[in-house]
């Protein structure tokens, strides 16, 4: 095959995959990182803790592709059939290694404790192949060439897996499709519904190719995800022509490119700005301030929250006045307006935001109904304040209103820039 | 194979299904309803647009599998390749059918549309199958028999899809495997790790046989699914059998029965004892408190919480003590019991938590390492506190970190009530 463009397949291992609740996501990761490098994924499969189904799966599909990424199975227990089923695939022998023993144990003693005896298991390398050693867990992985096919083994924990596609896998596959990668450009965007944005964008499909073209929306939040084939300058140049086009008809609504999500493209403005900020929940109930907080140096600008589910918390912690609690109601954009102005003065930061809102599925009103949810910010130049009635159930309405709400502050912080 | 259990498989087609950002989620839907009829899915596989690999998957499939349900590639478009296929893996004919595609043009005109000539494409019909109607959009999926073998083939889009599957399959295979429904119970356990569970409960394997006995394990929550086959009264009693075994082993680990996670079983537990609960949170920052309101009715018991992320808010709105700050530092255990005592009384609640520790990636010191985490629980019956070192991102940390309070006061509610 030597020359022709190589591909890659994803088989993962564990019967819990096969059941009603979870799917096989690291997959996605792997695809990421071998794209990068030009290499498509061009099947995936999930079986069970068969030594059997995985010893076929994994001949079916080494026999088919260039690359066989496996996770999971590689842990101490009876239903971890990976290894062997490895050895079976390939007809090798399976053999205990001391080295790889002694890491297991190394791994155990940082962690303070006895390598159990059942540990053992895992410390048995197929012949031939090279064991991976695991620094974030135990298990070992495995790398197999065979006729110039590589078969990559990793635990199914992602933080584990992660750590051993990078390190041991990536720089073995970097150089195979050498000018095929194919690069792609995210732009994200706030405060706009899917059906707006596809009209306003569907003139550009002809022009850029449709498969070119992909959104993603989720609620508050669309990511539109660009991309280019080939050459890497060619390839970037065509990215730059493809973002400024979808610029120009986008505007004020393209929150940031390749950035992960609206509390990055907040927390930045605000660190551009050298501003602090604190937020006052209600209805998010702790969301918006576990969202931002899940980004590392949010302490930077971010000083903290005040969940004022109660409204005896609103009044005591961040200063809502009794009285407008009893003539508007907790959920009134005065409310919003005055735990935005609270949570500001209490923690002295130059911004504020109040969301107050009934996630459901109770609580609903004909004057007020499920979905209603008032949000405000207050900053330097005022307080703002809109409202919406989203629809979905409970953990829809808090992820849009945590979004409308990050969504306004970028909007506020973007027209203090110009 | 008269007799023998039946078992099945899916097979998702698309190359969107292949990329970095979808996964296939038809088969879960397709999992839940066939389990309902004791059929389990032992396989599932990911294929891209192409007729070859499609027809390859089908044909491997269909020989190993009683049931192979294929999703996607339907539609009239050039890349929608799965009729195609099928035609291929059974080596029959194609052809136009005059009654289908009269239900395609029905359907544009329920919409009011004329019905694009590309769509005749999708009134071939392979030869023996039968044609299943869509009444949820415009492709018509199939039905084929061949051998005591079924394949079914509906739309990728979900509601189209689950409209045929209940509809034009479920009755097919409803009798497949008499008294072979399998139900189940998932014993939801805290505060422990998964090695040490295993050691515990590993001689009871060979008693219930391992096939019916699945670990889940995510940071600081496990949770055992149990099995059981069969009449419906006969596999609640070998549930009930198997719970009492486990609950004898584990004991106070086990923090419910069917219970979703952690902060139900705590807000059950505040619920069942009418008492309230107040939340300071430092490096979680807002994670327990939009967890805990992420079930409904969480305000019946729950007050609200700080997230004091800056010094100042801790001294300010909870009450630390300056110097204690000063003197131990924020990541203590003393500044964990302040908070937790602080936000008790600020709130007025029966029981107050505090978590306080460095999720990283920066931050750690030799002396306190990323990943050191104090928590402490305040309450009617006085102050407790632990700590941990945990390993993994900041993501991982703070889940542990919020698993391992939660379960804190958990068995201080627990103890409460013996």
């Amino acid at each position: 095959m030597g020359g022709a463009r190589k591909t890659a397949a994803c088989l993962a291992v564990g019967s819990e995959l096969l059941g009603d609740h979870r799917l096989d996501s690291n997959s996605l990761t792997i695809t990421r990182a071998l794209a990068r490098h030009g290499i498509t994924v061009d099947e995936k499969r999930v079986v069970g803790d068969s030594v059997k189904r995985v010893a076929n799966a994994i001949r079916e599909m080494i026999a088919q592709h260039d690359l066989v990424v496996v996770t999971g199975g590689l842990g101490p227990t009876a239903d971890d059939v990976t290894r062997d089923a490895v050895a079976r695939a390939f007809d090798r022998e399976i053999e205990s290694d001391a080295e790889v023993e002694a890491w297991i144990r190394e791994r155990y003693a940082e962690l303070g404790r006895d390598m159990p005896e059942i540990c053992t298991t895992m410390a048995r390398v197929v012949a031939g192949s090279r064991p991976l050693r695991n620094n974030r867990g135990s298990a070992p992985g495995l790398l197999l060439e065979d006729d110039g096919r590589i078969l990559a083994v990793f635990p199914g924990v992602p933080w584990e897996m992660e750590e051993m596609l990078e390190r041991d896998l990536v720089p073995e596959i970097a150089g195979w499709n050498p000018g095929l990668s194919k690069i792609s450009r995210t732009l994200l965007l706030g405060g706009v519904v899917e059906s707006d944005t596809e009209v306003k964008i569907r003139h550009l499909y002809d022009r850029f190719d449709r498969e070119n073209i992909t959104i993603l929306a989720s609620y508050g939040v669309l990511r539109l995800v660009l991309s280019a084939e080939g050459d890497e300058s060619v390839a970037g140049l065509q990215l730059d022509d493809m973002e400024a086009a979808f610029r120009e008809v986008l505007g004020m609504d393209v929150a940031a490119v390749d950035a992960e999500d609206l509390p990055e493209v907040v927390l930045e403005g605000l660190k551009r700005r050298q501003q602090t900020l604190a937020v006052a929940e209600s209805c998010t109930g702790g969301l918006m301030s576990a969202h931002l907080t899940d980004v590392p140096g949010a302490s930077e600008v971010f000083l903290g929250g005040v969940v004022s589910y109660s409204n005896e918390a609103k009044e005591h912690l961040i200063d809502v006045p009794h009285e407008m609690l009893i003539e508007h109601g907790a959920v009134s954009e005065e409310v919003a307006r005055a735990m935005a102005e609270g949570v500001r003065a209490r923690f002295g930061s130059d911004w504020g935001t109040g969301i107050t809102g009934i996630a459901g599925p109770t609580g609903g009103t004909e004057e007020k109904p499920v979905g209603l949810v008032h949000w405000a910010i207050a900053g330097p130049d005022g307080v703002s304040a809109k409202h919406h009635v989203f629809l979905g159930d409970r953990t829809i309405i808090r992820v849009w209103s945590l979004n409308a709400t990050l969504d306004l502050l970028r909007r506020r912080l973007l027209a203090l820039d110009r």
